[in-house]
């Protein structure tokens, strides 16, 4: 089938059989079929959509273009990804969590870009963390003790990268099912044999209404049943940051504290909400009760400790990571209750402080962010301490205009929605 | 505007200002944006369409692009231009009409490509016919005789080709604003005042609605509307070959009949009504009674002798064009009524033959072709002559199979549909 066939089927909403969509993708990622007819093919996706079976082999087809690591002899390998949210910590606080209930948690995580922190880039704010280990080491460590993440150094799923870049010059990057599979080709090629999606909804979050996200959530989990592997999701609320700390060090520093028990009540329940969704999907049914008393007890803390240490994190720093000296109280203009912490703006915020990337490669600030003050459905009085900017001057005065323009309050009470709007399971 | 904001606006279906779309496409011209930005936007307008402004600033932007032919000092300029048909020896029977009644016809015209032959295609059938012309002998012979037709040397609306050639390859050259557009850049570069459209309606026609048709004509009256040029439309049926002849000499030889009082009734029909259009449009207002009596009397024949005359051709030579030696009697395989012709077919078959191109710069071959003995309603004997097929013996088995699946014959007689659907003017 001639390339401009495909699109013009496509365009006139037919499904591509796998041998087709493999020919042309195919031809694409061999230099064979040129941008500018995979740009037109996009936009017609955009508008026609993709069925199951074709997103699942547009997935199969990204997830095999590079390396693929191959989980298979470890235990319970259980994965997480979230669609990005703001301040979110979380996979600082499960990773151990799942460990210490005997999964293991083994990834190559890439580096945060826009306003979405990385895993390995709030990890690097610990002294001595080293990112980078060998194949050996990387397995050894997951065997040992059930914890590895490192920044990506195999080539995993490139043609994802390859079609993001010309997604993104080409206005399609807004299409669940390219989303889907950008999200999916990446995952299956990490390896892990459970997976657990948190899909974030709301203004700080890429899907917007419960409705979008749970489109997406299903079309993730199509793709993971089509491949073999066991995908549950969550859709959870991104509105305001997830926890106080919005920034490297300060995430970092707030998940320990939720390991030793004393996290901030959203971060503790959604972590908990994962740890027992990926739990069930690797059959090791863990209960609430049981979890919570595993991260009040300390134990996912010794896990956290034992992990950290194994990749030559300093654990001693753990309790007092170096935040940006300059600090800046922002204190409430009027008395009320907090309406809105628009998260998308506080997510700009430390970017525009250095502690995010505007492009790939860029070196982040791990020292700068927000920690919060209050949240959503607090009483504040006029002059009360709403926030805290950890800075070093750059783009102060930035960060300041968009943190300002996030921060709503009103005279009336608003009743913060539920933090877990619902969880899918196959 | 980012180009690929302008695409994200028209994904949401959103209108381009003047200078967006300027910026967007004479960036792409310029070869500052990329190709695949465009074809992602041009699918875009696939789904979304284009507003009549912006249809008329992408066309004028076209128009532009390349030389202009000023024809102002040219009285009463008239030019026609067809969809495209199959069979459609229109313009051979127009022009000379036209300039017999006081109008000016001066065009650069193209080749054919497919199955549609192109008027300079057909006049290079004539022995010693000149196609190139000096710019001086152009407006020199239009002035004197009020007709010349000439291969395009100027490089009119070089844009259109660019775009035509990049929606070709990205199956987005079915969106009626982009066709209209399309067309009318070569139009509006093309200097006539005024603009008779023949959009054909059918199988063997881009459009297959007279819904679709007709909006497509009224895309592209607007766009004349905006460009101050008087633009009116017929829409016409070709669901069956314009009159008895498909190929280049064999239609040269027709309009030189019909032009002799001696044409087939559909050419004659359709040629009478372009011309009382294009007349009425020049201000020239001719009535159908003293059009018939032009034809009737031989003026418009000595126009058109005048015509070939003056670009060098043997005028001698019309009554005998040289065709194929080869000739196929194809005869009815049972009797009844001819209930279909199907156009495409013949055109195709013509084109196996050797009589159309296949790619842009193939020689053609004017003596190839096909003449019908019945038309969609005559009643046929088996055995019955039905046409002849002039052949050189190459693609002759393929043209003989496109021609049995094209003719279909039924017990109950077919009542062929009218042939001028709708006359429109602004």
């Amino acid at each position: 089938m001639r390339a401009a066939d495909v699109i013009e089927a496509k365009r006139r909403g037919e499904t591509h059989s796998r041998a087709v969509l493999g020919g042309f993708l195919g031809g694409y990622l061999a230099g064979q079929v040129p941008d500018y007819q995979v740009a037109a093919w996009l936009m017609a996706v955009c508008f026609q959509g993709l069925s199951t079976q074709e997103t699942t082999d547009l997935t199969l087809l990204m997830a095999g273009s590079g390396d693929v690591l191959d989980l298979s002899r470890l235990p319970h390998t259980v994965d997480k990804h979230s669609t990005g949210g703001v301040g979110d910590k979380t996979s600082l606080v499960l990773a151990p969590l799942l460990a210490a209930c005997g999964a293991t948690v083994a990834k190559m995580s890439g580096r945060g870009l826009g306003h979405t922190g990385g895993t390995v880039d709030k990890l690097e704010s610990i002294p001595g963390f080293q990112a980078r280990l060998s194949e050996a080491a990387f397995y050894a460590q997951a065997e040992r003790i059930g914890v590895v993440v490192t920044g990506q150094s195999k080539d995993l799923a490139p043609a994802d990268g390859l079609l993001y870049a010309l997604r993104d010059a080409t206005a399609t990057v807004a299409s669940p099912p390219l989303i889907a599979a950008s999200i999916m080709s990446k995952k299956l090629a990490g390896g892990a044999q459970h997976i657990v999606l948190d899909v974030k909804v709301g203004g700080g979050a890429f899907m917007k209404t419960p409705d979008e996200a749970e489109v997406l959530a299903r079309a993730m989990m199509a793709i993971g049943a089509g491949a073999g592997r066991d995908v549950r999701a969550l859709l959870s609320r991104m509105s305001e940051p997830l926890g106080w700390a919005v920034g490297n060090a300060l995430e970092v520093t707030e998940a320990v504290r939720c390991l030793q028990g004393d996290g901030p009540d959203d971060l503790v329940a959604l972590s908990l909400s994962l740890a027992e969704t990926g739990l069930a999907a690797a059959g090791l049914g863990a209960d609430r009760t049981k979890l919570e008393e595993v991260l009040s007890s300390g134990r996912a803390y010794e896990k956290l400790e034992a992990w950290i240490a194994a990749q030559g994190g300093d654990v001693g720093a753990l309790g007092r990571l170096e935040t940006a000296p300059e600090q800046h109280l922002f204190r409430a203009e009027r008395g009320g209750f907090v309406a809105e912490l628009e998260a998308l703006a506080f997510g700009q915020a430390v970017k525009v402080l250095g502690g995010g990337r505007e492009r790939k490669g860029d070196t982040i600030d791990p020292g700068v962010g927000v920690v919060l003050h209050a949240k959503v459905g607090a009483e504040v009085a006029a002059g009360e301490p709403l926030l805290t900017l950890y800075h070093r001057g750059r783009g102060f005065e930035s960060a300041l205009e968009l943190v300002r323009g996030a921060v709503v309050i009103t005279d009336a009470r608003t009743e913060p929605p539920p933090l877990i709007l619902k969880t899918l399971s196959p």
